[in-house]
């Protein structure tokens, strides 16, 4: 079994570490565009063997593509010259549609995909956030389609299961919504906290609460700007939604109304729809 | 010396728990108006003595109230008919400034009460959440004005390096300004998403962003609800900042512009005020 890795930052340094640690004696090949990248995951032995590009990886039985999203269209025309049909290919995005639509406009064999996302990122990035153990006992979500294939599905749940992590499959779209209001609305909060308190830094020393709060705002911005544009209207509702009760809240401060802020806190209800 | 605690959950029973720890032989007597915390306080052995009413515990040499805020002004009013001119008070609320005018409008000696404010919450509650350790390290703010006799404060300061925590001093209004951001927005947002995701329930489990972002939507609604409406203007203005920050985002995901949204998860600007 041979095993390669495209993107060597956190999730792919980890996915290595992780198969290496399994000691099952498969071979594992990394290619990342950033050579210290490549040479912290060998050296960490998250892989046994350089790539010198994308191409070079396209003859594994597994391809793991981890780089940030929108890198992807070019990884897979890349590899497409090489790729051979029975290879199984999987990545780790954190936004599922418009992977699977990447993958269905350039991959030759596009029923070989399988859309794939780790529960288990932190606000660490990089290869130094690599651990073997990061996805012992994590969801990770899977988004076969009516076109996947589905040898290459129990390949990639095997693999999943391979580095201790629990597949569970999601129809993509539902993922991508879900997650814009499980993921997105809590680092777009983090992001904002963070941004507020650096325009107004206080003498008071933040607790608990605000430490919890923007833990993710460490998360790589460029990243998560991408993340958003590629999840555009799922997370553009869910904000609304966000601002609609905080909104209320902001309100029933504004009034001073006691019952409506007991209400607020104890039994929010449904806020309607903001939209015009 | 003799310390009396009023109000035994997590913050009060922790207190006496600090003290008792430290063995130095002072006694510790305790009233809450619910007589399951009183019994549990005295079973983990956070006081030694139980009080029948708030009166019996006027003639102590400090007095700690860690009741909810809206009980204060009963406290005070029951305190006033026994209480010593040499006797010492503080408190623990998460905000000063509606506090120190209860103080000053019903304490005999109103110079001899210190507001206080631990920064050592937690999203547990009641007498099984209490810790002997909870204040070490943590920061304590205490918030003496122009009235406050000196004495009293060093006192108050020495009480709370005995707990191992670390006395601050902060304007009061300044204290609620800057809580207001660091800990009522947090909790705002925690419970604005715990309350989004009852509604919308999701097939695919939380990761760790979400479970940070939501941990303190576990606190007492009941307790929230007072506290925001004790601290209602500065909250209300960090709301609309917020708001303003989040609505940004989401205009930028209608309008599709990446480079939008790449600044605002950069180098987020000031939102200019939404005030009309």
């Amino acid at each position: 079994m041979r095993i390669a890795i495209i993107g060597l930052g956190g999730i792919g340094a980890s996915v290595g570490l992780a198969v290496q640690h399994e000691a099952l004696g498969w071979g594992v090949v990394g290619y990342d565009i950033a050579p210290d990248a490549l040479e912290g995951a060998l050296q960490i032995g998250a892989i046994d063997h350089l790539a010198e590009s994308v191409a070079a990886c396209a003859d594994a039985d597994l391809i793991v593509i981890a780089t940030p999203p929108l890198a992807m269209p070019d990884v897979f025309q890349a590899l497409v010259p090489r790729l051979r049909p029975e290879t199984v290919l999987t990545d780790v995005a954190s936004v599922k549609s418009p992977v699977l639509r990447w993958a269905e406009a350039h991959l030759p064999y596009p029923s070989r995909f399988v859309g794939g996302h780790p529960i288990a990122g932190t606000e660490h990035h990089g290869v130094r956030a690599a651990r073997a153990d990061l996805f012992h006992g994590a969801p990770w979500v899977l988004t076969p389609t009516a076109q996947t294939d589905p040898d290459a599905l129990l390949r990639v749940e095997a693999f999943v299961r391979t580095l201790r992590a629990a597949p569970l499959t999601v129809d993509p779209a539902q993922h991508d919504r879900e997650f814009a209001l499980l993921s997105f609305l809590p680092h777009a909060v983090a992001f904002s906290l963070a941004a507020l308190h650096r325009e107004n830094p206080t003498t008071v020393p933040p607790g608990g609460s605000w430490r919890s709060a923007t833990r993710v705002a460490q998360s790589d911005p460029a990243l998560w700007a991408q993340l958003m544009a590629l999840n555009r209207e799922p997370t553009r509702q869910w904000l609304q939604q966000l601002i609609q009760r905080l909104q209320t809240l902001a309100d029933a401060l504004e009034q001073g109304d006691a019952n409506a802020l007991q209400e607020w806190f104890s039994a929010p209800s449904a806020p309607s729809p903001r939209e015009p």
